[in-house]
């Protein structure tokens, strides 16, 4: 019987942010590729479009016209999932057709005026100004008593869904725990309950002895290939200190965690010298007024791309049905990421 | 207040298959689309090709070659994620880096010696012949002591990561149960043990009278958008007869499957006039030799296109942060696959 080398055999990993597992099948990156390319993202955009519904002082859809914004600007979706009615509806209680209405808000964030600027190309004093609106927005639509929870994200590249390059994300804010949190918020407070202890404090402590995953450090925040990833090349930022959510965060924190932002969006467009497409999102304390001292802040990264700028990962049959799979271990993608240099390519 | 009206107002759905929910966003439909379209295929295939892998008596990769096969075709994957070799490990303990080796089979089934020809424009009796030899595999594999989940999926089209439009689909036997079937198992056992019936059957009973999410029905099998679907055009393929695995099917149940199987591609096909692209596969009794009065065979097609041959639904930041959201909704996909001709599009 063959000894088990984490390099070389297939093995599953258990997530206990989501309690799942996912097949690693380290051996299967030598696979040729043979199949659909991505269309590599036209990297020559101007700074101002005229046509842009994102661009300062444009209109929108809806005959609304943008600000002429200087730094961040955020505005109510004008194509919302949710909508802020409050719906009365007779208690369903057949147990094979639940449903229940949801009322929620959703906006847009402009994370800058210009419209060729990312996140990895921005100052670290302009990434500090959207945590800034992420927070008040965090504060604001949080406050409200009918939202419990408020989703910040950001979708980037047309591979990822998205229809505007214009650097921006997205807030949904709504009554209900998303079932990924809820997930989520689950495993940390069974993981509170018995050691009373944070999940992500105590993981990173290890992480930090054992470094093998870790891609950037640095004062107050880690970002790392979690040894349960699922895409390629996805990385997590977790807060050093345990808190909940952006509103516990100091000067200091923010700007760390800024300065983190920038350190890994750099590296992934360095990975494949592309606009690097991902969605991101931070996961932090629902809104729901209960104590949350189980929960820890960090933002996931969520990139698409295996091989090049125009080969990804496809979650399908087997995952979609089955289980997610990856080909690449997190070790292997962290030494990677880790290698690459914190200078924007468009720099040097 | 207003009262709730599903096909106006964003709610919730639940799925009791794997006990999460999904968002449906039903005014959301109108939003209008300036991001990704996917190339459509090219529908002009000759029936044989010399450069591909699958066709009969070409060679693969690793020099072996192809039978001269009349009808379906079954050989080990060039490039399996999983292998079978028995792998010692200690056990680890440690709850936030927990692992285990796995090992498993991939296979690759063949559906046809013609190059060009896809499920729904094959003959009912060649779809039978393919469900023979999933049979067989299914009881060859989950006989094998190491096997106790065998997972038959097909990825169909480029845009589902299917690098060969040779008509073909997968095995993937293993001796851990996939995240998605211990959730499904562990929804359907709960059930069966309150209820001392199958879910899906209740499920089916109550489909049937209300025959708004019913696409197709024949004497065995039903096809329907289920209530909690997620893509937009989401089906389910469920036995009207309590049996757990494909190894429990009647010669007509399996005349029947076939029949529907090719009824509901036939449907998608036309409803985009191309061929249409998605993620099917069998969820069906687990092979670890435990008795499991709680499962019902079923088979679930996952199709990314939304509103066109080339614009896709997108489960992305929200999608992959928080929750699955649909903007159509399960009654109105149902409706427009039951409207449509019964007919290829192509031999109209
Ligand atoms: O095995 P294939 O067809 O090469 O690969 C395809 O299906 C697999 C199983 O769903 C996935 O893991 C791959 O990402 C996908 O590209
Ligand atoms: O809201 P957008 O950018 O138009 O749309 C994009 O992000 C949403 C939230 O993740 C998804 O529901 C859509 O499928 C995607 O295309």
């Amino acid at each position: 019987m063959k000894t088990f080398d984490r390099n070389e055999h297939p093995h599953r990993r258990y997530n206990p942010l989501t309690g799942e597992w996912i097949l690693v099948s380290p051996h299967r990156s030598k696979r040729p590729w043979q199949g659909q390319k991505e269309s590599v993202t036209d990297s020559s955009l101007p700074q101002y479009d005229a046509t842009c519904y994102l661009c300062p002082g444009n209109s929108r859809s809806n005959g609304e016209r943008n600000e002429d914004y200087q730094d961040v600007y955020v505005f109510d979706n004008d194509f919302p999932a949710l909508l802020n009615d409050d719906i009365a509806t007779d208690i369903n209680t057949d147990p094979l057709f639940r449903f229940q209405p949801e009322r929620g808000i959703n906006r847009v964030v402009c994370f800058s005026p210009a419209h060729n600027l990312t996140i990895p190309e921005m100052e670290v004093s302009a990434i500090e100004k959207i945590i800034d609106l992420w927070t008040q927005q965090y504060l604001d639509l949080g406050n409200r008593d009918f939202i419990n929870h408020v989703q910040i994200f950001e979708n980037k590249g047309a591979v990822m869904g998205c229809s505007n390059p214009h650097p921006h994300g997205q807030i949904w804010a709504q009554s209900s725990l998303p079932t990924a949190i809820e997930k989520t918020q689950k495993q940390l407070e069974k993981y509170y309950q018995k050691n009373k202890t944070s999940l992500l404090k105590d993981y990173l402590e290890q992480e930090l002895k054992l470094g093998e995953r870790i891609v950037i450090e640095n004062a107050h925040f880690v970002a790392l290939v979690p040894f349960w990833a699922t895409w390629p090349y996805e990385t997590m930022i977790i807060s050093k200190r345990h808190f909940g959510s952006l509103i516990s965060m100091s000067n200091d924190e923010k700007r760390a965690y800024a300065a983190i932002m920038k350190g890994i969006t750099v590296k992934y467009d360095n990975l494949f010298e592309t606009s690097f497409p991902y969605s991101s999102g931070i996961h932090q304390a629902p809104t729901d007024k209960a104590a949350h001292p189980e929960w820890h802040f960090h933002m996931h990264f969520y990139p698409p791309l295996l091989r090049s700028a125009s080969v990804k990962k496809f979650m399908v049959g087997y995952e979609m049905l089955g289980e997610a799979q990856r080909d690449i271990t997190p070790e292997k993608s962290a030494e990677i990421l880790r290698q690459l240099p914190d200078i924007h390519y468009k720099k040097r």
